[in-house]
């Protein structure tokens, strides 16, 4: 067996535009550096394909493929919703785990994904130091929800930041347009169960009086029917219209998510997933207004062809750093984007911070970044969230479509017994 | 009063992201030939400006925001959903019509707008006809529904083809990705009520066995809920996932539209507008799938961040072309877009046809373009669609949000009296 460990690298949770880039920067950062590390396997669906011993070869990929990658939507590997238990709970999960780890010359595993997923990062890392087993653990970060602790950024929030923003801004002109005979109000539905940082992103595009939008709304900030109401009747008779974004986890003043009030079908279910029509019904109800009603969904966190140029370079930087570091001995770490001003000029650079301290935990937006009335970003924010949109990283397209690879992810032989602990 | 006549330029119905390429070459072609035409008057919100003798003064707009509007989306000029009736049934509003054109000189109407705008450029053709009054009325085609007669495409619909197509290739990569533990159906719902051609467009993300979208559902084709539900299944069971995208206006069996059905609030009243929760509901209760569905709304026609490159071309040449046409004496005509064939080689002219033949005419997606089961399209589909997407047209971007121009509007002087006849 070389002395040179492998690495495993493995996707988890929800997964955004530029995800595939982190995975890109690991491998090309690994091939950089073959003298000093091994293979990089990644792991099919997250940590659930290490459990099944199902673990792809990503040096039998082109170079071109791997470049390709870093432009390429989803997750290329295979992505999960799956929480490890304790190794006290279920013991035989972990002695799974490290049989494969061992199996495979694994010495690095790197875990790309958000607060639940870093969990997992620190559970196996923490088990590992018990055991005294030579492997180091690093977390690679990855939200649109940009709600992880200790990074100045999340990557895949700034893509979906631009998303939002320029979507509501192109929303608004037409909506503008239709506003004397047709459409008055328009609703942006984006995602943001319980931080709005992506809504926020949204007031990026208003950049003059009267412009789009003209209303946030935040998990942050119960609803408030009538506040809420009067501000879209003075923007209809101010403007002509009202456009808005709406964080789909808004909640009443009991904390009820909106989307969860209201609506039952005729089956008598709860009609799940949809803030947008439960605040279209009120408007219509109350003030009459016509509305029209957009839910982006996985639109806005798959929207490569509109990423921020800087987004990318960040989440294929990390996904290099996470090499460097591994050389450097890091363990037990989430990497982080460490927000510099250099004379009032953005600047970044990459950091650590404890995975103790990152895991489950979920960084919602500062009361000083939401306007006084509770439906709008103030200039803080707006500050804080400008450099993150910066920069255009067109993919290349291939007869009218952004062409996106597709790698020929080759299974390693499993050499454990096929026993599934999952 | 000089002999060279003034033009009313005016947008109408639904906008698209590429309307104001056709405003701009209106306006640019009337600059270059200003030994021949006099101003470019632009209708506040279509013909009901006029009506109001709420005219704005292109001439004081710079050349350099004219060159903007070509790739600002939304009507810069505002639209109307507004018919005119016929001149018996309200004779006064023709009256007014024609005393605002004498007043400010108009030799040429340019109505840029669908099927049921074209009626209105109709009939003031047909009455201007009637009293002998010398004016050239010419429709200028637009609508992101693709279903004008006689011209081979309509601008808007390439743009939001490409929309739709690179919207569901990046949202299916994202499904792929979660579907081991995750969503296993994404529902994209695209506009089109009546013809399928948006709903269509989406097929050409699909260049790969396997790869999305899986299912197309179009409103020329009665929804057959087991024959969806069995391909929904079989998608999920060979691919691991089953993304599709929809048409608003898909109808049952008994041509109701599915968004109609099933669904009541708690008030008591039907949810409109939702075809895609209606078909989750279907899905999950039959198959026990976990969905995500995304409504792109106003998105997909204001999307000019991502327009065809052909589209707006072909949207500023028809406003240039008009000019040219109308010095050629046309006359109740509809510019049209002739597809030419060069070996094979996608090429395109603009000709003209009898706006009687275009008036309140909707053509819809032939048989042979939908695949036999009727929820996919056919290889003559595509071949028609490919070349309508081809070529990008990024906009400019500033602060890392597209740059889109807001003009100055200037209204003309009124110069009639003010009773409004709406």
């Amino acid at each position: 067996m070389s002395t040179k460990k492998n690495i495993l690298y493995a996707q988890s949770g929800g997964v955004t535009a530029v995800i595939n880039a982190t995975a890109s920067g690991v491998i090309q950062a690994a091939r950089a550096n073959s003298d000093k590390v091994g293979k990089v396997y990644a792991s099919q669906n997250g940590i659930l394909g290490t459990l099944k011993e199902e673990l792809f070869d990503t040096s039998l990929e082109s170079d071109e493929d791997i470049l390709a990658l870093s432009h390429t939507p989803g997750g290329a590997f295979g992505s999960c919703r799956y929480k490890l238990k304790t190794p006290s709970t279920n013991p035989e999960q972990f002695k799974r785990l490290f049989e494969i780890f061992e199996a495979h010359n694994i010495g690095y595993f790197f875990y790309n994904g958000g607060g639940d997923s870093q969990d997992t990062t620190l559970k196996i890392a923490e088990y590992a130091d018990e055991i005294d087993y030579p492997i180091q653990c690093i977390g690679l970060p990855k939200t649109i929800d940009n709600d992880l602790a200790h990074t100045d950024n999340c990557p895949g929030f700034g893509s979906v930041a631009k998303y939002v923003a320029t979507s509501i801004r192109e929303a608004g002109l037409d909506v503008l347009s239709m506003s004397a005979t047709s459409t008055q109000v328009f609703i942006l539905e984006v995602m943001g169960r319980h931080a709005g940082w992506i809504a926020a992103a949204g007031g990026l595009a208003a950049d003059a009086e009267g412009a789009a939008p003209h209303i946030i709304l935040l998990p942050e900030i119960p609803f408030s029917q009538q506040d809420f109401l009067n501000k879209v009747k003075h923007h209809v008779e101010t403007h002509g219209y009202c456009a808005m974004v709406v964080s789909e986890g808004v909640k009443d003043e009991h904390g009820r998510f909106l989307s969860d009030a209201g609506y039952v079908d005729a089956f008598g279910h709860t009609q799940l997933g949809g803030v947008a029509p439960v605040l279209a019904h009120i408007i219509k109800k109350e003030l009459g207004y016509k509305y029209h009603w957009a839910v982006s969904d996985y639109l806005q966190r798959s929207a490569r062809h509109l990423a921020a140029e800087v987004d990318v370079a960040q989440a294929e930087a990390l996904g290099k750093a996470a090499i460097n570091m591994a050389l450097e001995g890091k363990h037990k770490v989430m990497l982080t984007i460490e927000r510099q001003n250099n004379d009032g000029d953005y600047g970044w650079e990459i950091g650590t911070a404890p995975l103790t301290e990152i895991a489950n935990f979920e960084k919602k937006m500062p009361r000083d970044y939401i306007s006084e009335d509770g439906m709008g970003i103030t200039t803080k924010c707006r500050d804080y969230l400008i450099p993150l949109i910066q920069g255009e990283a067109h993919p290349p397209y291939r007869d009218g479509l952004p062409y996106y690879v597709k790698l020929k992810k080759v299974l390693v032989k499993k050499k454990c017994s096929t026993t599934e602990v999952v």
